[in-house]
This record gives structure tokens, sequence and C-alpha cells, in this order.
């Protein structure tokens, strides 16, 4: 008999393995922070453990993967909405951001985590200021995280000069390096706030460290527009020119690209991350991921911060994202569920470098994974699992999230955060963002 | 000392009237089926009740207008995705419909009342065969509706010829005349399945009996083509000649209007229905929703039905509708919050003919309302009613949900129907149409 400390049984098994096996009866066994088997219920038989939790009416999947976010942002949810991108950022998150605090953003980011469990996702990539409270904030509740401090060119209201940015980087490096949860990664903004010198030191960096590089690149068009007039380049083709292209980056947003963007891209295979909801919300535009899927380049799924949201959930956003490409394209086959749940999961894992350790249900990976109740009016008759998670599961049919074999929500409740007094904490630093804004 | 039925306390109260009065701590009192009662919490004192429901923490709102579904469709909820519309209908869709009886037709509306009770809609508008068994569904459930069978020119599984059809229709007025909560209308399916006769012979029945008159209308690019080159001239103009346009005319998608179009539906105070989730996964087009505003037409918003959505949660339709306008027309001001919220409520119910009845919280109105459940991490913070109900709830936060003064949802469950029961059957059911399919 095989022991384990953690039994899921009695689940529809999704593992979002390379040949996308499925269990429409399974279990997965947890030994430690790692699974060690997954198969048919018959299999189950041969394992014992401490604990067994019954998935009986729930779908067993890995946990969601949100690659991009500001997570602290979550205090600025709904302060402002429907208004132009300039009085938004100029007259209502500028001015917000400004008095922020490190206690605020780990405060925030507490939040975000609590709300990114109990919806399923598992693991996130931030980039905000203060990041070492994002750090700690996401150890304590629990959750794999890929965080760096932003940098750009103006004076940071948490390092100062750009050359402290990297100092309070490389300490982030030093500080987290042995973390289980926590991976650091280098963060410019984007090629419009950060000069060329600070990309490539950037890049250097994340090169020397074998971390990911994050970035914001060609959002909108008029962001590509600045970009040639500065530099006769579209970011595409200004970040190849510095050499920051590379497997390792992280390229977010990707709206406003062309077809020397596409292949550039292709070639140096840089990972993407869509953020739908967000690019709707602000009106950015609408990034070309059939064209970047039929290309092979790596696709991840993020929800971008909650003030340009307004939520972190995960399977609206897979939702969002399947149906936005098909209404772009007037094609009904365009980006099909299949494909948006490996955005959401192995490709998001992919994308940070974590593929090894997580996004799919494997035997020696992470045990990162969640159930989700399908025995639900919503999600009634079942037909296929990729339509229901895609098309018509919410954040809320979570109702179990574990995080490297540790429970963190069972029966839709998180087991370690105190969510009362997060939300009250959070309510009371609202207030004073509101009364000022 | 006033005597009501029911006080809902200590809500935050949106009342969607013409002033848009709020009440961040108020109540609303019921008597019999109606709104006693709306205010501050220190006018409760006035009021004593029966039964109280304890609001705090939570948004008291109109119920939900779901104004065009086919509710019966929630049999084929992801039965088939990501396929060319014409294999979708041709190759799923039709063969599975065709072996559809009265009593299926019965059963997947329960489920739809079942998913549409939990997620907040009190009335909706439905187009199907069978649907004396919809609208015995829905009066079972408690649910407000507006039931028409569809018509076209060639034989339906339910009534067989079109003469019938009409006499079917008759049959169903008659019958539900006097029902409190069903309302009869006649439901032409759409200028391309739809004769001029057939068109004009529905007009004149929905005009003698001052009812509703339902239909599909320029959903997609290729039925415009379909029939210009049929009538040589748009299916908006097309109905104008045959003298259908008219202020009791539901018009469904309007996807692919002109500008004569636009001005025809405004000359003629035409109601129109926009289903964005449905057109985005059908690939159809996106409806000019800022310009059917703009020129002061009245928008509701449905879901259409499961087939295409795959969910009937008028919240999330809400937060598509808001963001899909303003990624097509790259303005971040297009159709805001409140706009939305008004279409899922006030509008939806000015749509169908029922504005005197339902929509908004107002003394003497039909006590349809809902409670949601802000005190949640992704609510929170909370600084404006309409920014979270729009971009960040969903339908699982829905915790009380009236109709008519009946409480039909308390504390996210169901008080009339047997959920497990009807979802057992519909798996049954679905069991047959996925082998056959």
């Amino acid at each position: 008999m095989n022991k384990a400390d953690l039994i899921i049984k009695n689940g529809w098994i999704l593992t979002l393995d390379d040949e996308t096996h499925t269990y429409p009866e399974g279990f997965v066994a947890i030994a430690g922070d790692r699974i060690a088997a997954v198969g048919p219920a018959i299999d189950a038989a041969d394992w014992e453990a401490k604990r067994q939790i019954d998935a009986r009416g729930g779908l067993v999947m890995p946990g969601l993967v949100n690659a991009h976010t500001h997570a602290a942002m979550t205090c600025f949810r709904g302060l402002a909405d429907d208004l132009p991108l300039m009085t938004w950022l100029n007259d209502h998150i500028f001015p917000a951001e400004a008095n922020l605090k490190a206690e605020h953003v780990h405060l925030g980011t507490l939040l975000a985590c609590a709300e990114m469990l109990l919806s399923g996702t598992t693991c996130f990539c931030d980039m905000y200021l203060f990041e070492d409270a994002v750090a700690t904030a996401a150890h304590t509740a629990g959750i794999r995280a890929v965080v760096g401090e932003v940098l750009y060119d103006f004076p940071s209201p948490n390092y100062g000069p750009i050359e402290e940015g990297f100092r309070y980087t490389e300490m982030l490096i030093d500080k987290w390096r042995h973390d289980p949860l926590i991976t650091i990664a280098v963060e410019p903004h984007s090629p419009y706030l950060c000069s060329p010198e600070l990309l490539q030191q950037a890049a250097e960096l994340s090169a020397k460290n074998g971390i990911p590089l994050v970035i914001h690149v060609s959002e909108t068009a008029s962001e590509v527009k600045t970009i040639k007039e500065r530099y006769g380049r579209s970011p595409v083709e200004h970040l190849a020119e510095l050499g920051v292209l590379a497997p390792h980056l992280l390229a977010c947003h990707c709206v406003a690209l062309d077809e020397t963007d596409l292949g550039l891209l292709q070639h140096h295979d840089v990972k993407v991350v869509h953020n739908p909801e967000s690019n709707m919300k602000l009106a950015s535009g609408i990034a070309p991921v059939p064209e970047l899927l039929s290309r092979g380049i790596c696709v991840a799924l993020g929800t971008d911060g909650c003030a340009s949201n307004n939520d972190l959930d995960m399977l609206s956003e897979m939702d969002t994202a399947a149906k936005l490409h098909k209404v772009a394209t007037l094609d009904p086959t365009a980006v099909k569920a299949e494909a948006v749940l490996r955005m959401a999961t192995i490709d998001g894992a992919r994308a940070l470098g974590l593929a090894d350790r997580v996004g799919s249900l494997e035997v020696g990976k992470q045990a990162d994974l969640i159930v989700i109740d399908i025995h639900q009016p919503h999600l009634t008759p079942f037909y296929h699992p990729a339509s229901h998670l895609v098309y018509a599961a919410r954040g809320g049919d979570v109702t179990t999230t574990i995080v490297g074999g540790q429970v963190l929500v069972e029966n839709r409740r998180l087991t370690a955060l105190d969510a009362e007094d997060i939300m009250e904490r959070v309510e009371r630093l609202a207030r004073t963002i509101g009364a000022q804004n």
C-alpha cells in the first residue's frame, strides 16, 4: 500500500498533461507538496492517506495561472470606471498610488490572494511597487507567485532613483531565492517608460539570474506611435534591437502588433500574456491571439489589475478570451475552449518558466490543483469539461484550492487567511482613498 | 404602524427609479405581491411585518430582466461549441431539437428557471417550441415570463402548419390571459424564416391583443444579405415596409444595422434586445449599442439560449456588454456601467411592456427584487454600486430573489424548486441527446 498525505477522490479529473488525459471518475494522491499519483478510481485502492477530500460532483484540474496582474490594485477596484484613459490615470489612479505605502500594498495583495484562491488561481505573476510586501503577502497566503518591482526612468515612491530599483530587485532575488512559492522577476515597466539602457540592464540581470523578465509591450496603438516617433521602430522591434527579446521574456498585452512584430516574437520564443477584459475595459484594442497561436507562440492569460477589470476571476477571463476572438475575426472556430484552458494553466506555467513544476496534473509536479463544483443548475447538463470551464463556470464555483499540497480553500472557505479581517482593513483604507479621490 | 408581509432591511438600496434614488442603509416593505415602501432605514420604524430578511452587507435592487432567451436550450448547454454556424446548427442543434417533446421543453425550462432565479433574474422573455410548457414551467417556478410560440413558414414539431401556429398562439393568449406572472407574446422567428404574410398576420394579432411582438432581426451580415437579395431591402426596412415596426416590437440582436435601419427603429420606437455573449460566441458581430442609445432607442439585455452563451447569468452579461462596446469603439467611456444596469432592469421591463409593473423599486410596483452579497473579497472595497454590479459581481453572488413578493431564493438556495430532481432528470435526458449527437 502506497502512502500519501491527501487523496482527492471521486472527481472528474482533467490532467491537462501533453496527452490531455482525463479520468471521468478518478483520484489524485498528494505526498508532501507533490502529486504522487493521478489516475482512474480503480487505482486509488493502492493508496492510503491521512486525509481524503470527496470531490464527487466536482471537476478536478490544475490550479489556474494568472500570468499578469497588479494584485494590490484591489484597493482601487471600482474607484473610477468608464473614463478616458488619461483622466482615469491622472485624476484617479496616480493620485491614489502617490500615497501608497508598503503596508497598503501588503494589505491589497492579501485581499487579492483571498480572491484568487477562492476563484481557483494558485499562481500569479505580479508587477507593482513595494514588491517585497507582495512576496510577503503571497508567502503568508500560501499562494505561488512570480513578483518583481516595477522599474522605470522616473523616481519610484518605493526605491527612489532607478539605480536603487536595480539594487532593490537584487535584494529581492537574494532574499527570496530559496522560497518554495516565490520567484523573483526583473520587471521594467514598458518601452515608453524605460530608457534603452534600463531595458538592457534589466535583461542582463534576468539572464544572469535565470529568472523571468516581465514587461508591458504594445498595449495600445498610441503607445506604438509614441515609440515609433521616439526610436523609429515598433516597441517589439525596439526590444529586438536592444537584444531584450528572449524565451524568458514575458510580454504583457501585445495588442498592437504588426507582421514584423509577430515574426520577432515567434523567432525569439517570447511568451505573451493576453489580458482581454482589461484591454476591453480600457478600450486598448484586441490582441491578435489567433495569429499568435497559429505561429506556435506561447500565450498565457491574465486579468491585469482590479482597477481595469474589475476582478481577478480567471474563469470569467477564459470565457471572455474565447468569445472575444470569435467576434473579432467573425470566425466561431477561433480560439477554442481547449486552447483557452491551456492558456490559463499549462501555458501560463510555461510562460512563467514554471512548466516543470506546475500547470498540469502529473506525478512529481507540485500539487497545485482545484475542484470545481459542476453539480449546479448553471453547469447542468455535463457534456464536455472544457466547454463548462470556459463558457459557464465562474470563480464562485471553486470549492477546493490546493497549493503545494496545502488545502487553502475548502468548501468555498479560506482555511488560512482571515477574509473578514482583511476586508475590514481594506474598507478602512478605501475610505481614505475615496475621500481623497 | 403600517403592516407589511415582508421587510428587507439593512441593505444598500438601489431603486433604479427615474431619479436613481439610493439608500445606503435602507429598507423595502412588501405587502402581498407589491412594494409598499422603500426608503432610508429610519423610515422602517413605521413598518411592522410578519417576516424580515436582514440584507446587511448586501445590495438590494430590482430583479434582472433577461429580455431574450430560449430557456429550454439549457438541455443543449455545452453540447457543441466552437463550430462553424451551419455545422453547429445542422449537425447538432437541429437534430437534437427534432426529437424534442413538450415534456423536454418543460424540464429544460425548469432548469433555466432554477439557474435564472439563483442568479438574480426575475423576469425573462422566451422564444421556443412548445411554449405552453414554458409558461407552465415558469408559473410553477414562480418567475415572471413573457412567452410566445416561435412561428415560421415550415412545419413546426409542435403545431404543424403555420395556420395551427396562429391558432396555438391564440390558445396561449386565451389560456394565460389572467395569470399574474405570464404574458403571452406573438413571436415570428425572423424575416428570413417568415413570409411577409406571416409577419403581417403576427403583427395584427399582437396589435389586436395589445401584447408584445418578438422577432430576431439582423443578427448577422449574411442574414441582411439574404433579405436584400430576396426583397431588395434590409430586414429592418422590410419590416417597416410591411408595417410591422411599432413600439411593442421587440427586435432581438440588431447586430447588422445601417443608418437607415437606425433611423427606422428610432422613428417607430422599436425596442432592441442586445445579446453580446451569444453574438460573440457565434461570431455574429457587434450590435451598434452606443448609436442605439444615443438615439434614445430603448435597449434591453438578454443572454440568448444556453447553446450559444453558455449560461443565463445576467450579471456576467452586463459585464460583457459594458466592456465590448468600449473595445469595439476604442472609447473607454462608451456604454457606461449605469447604462448597462438600466438595460438589465428598467429598460428590459420597458422593452417587454412591463415598466409600469416591474424594473425598479417603487411603491405600487410588483415586488420583484434581489439581494447581492457584496461582503466578499472580490467585491471589496465598495466605492460605487453600479461598478460592482457590472464589472465584478456574478450570478453566484445573489443571495435572495423575490418575485411578486414570493421569496424564491434565500441564502443562495431555491425555496420552491427541487434543483436536485431537475438536474437529475436533465442529466438523464442529456445522455440520450449526447448519444444521438
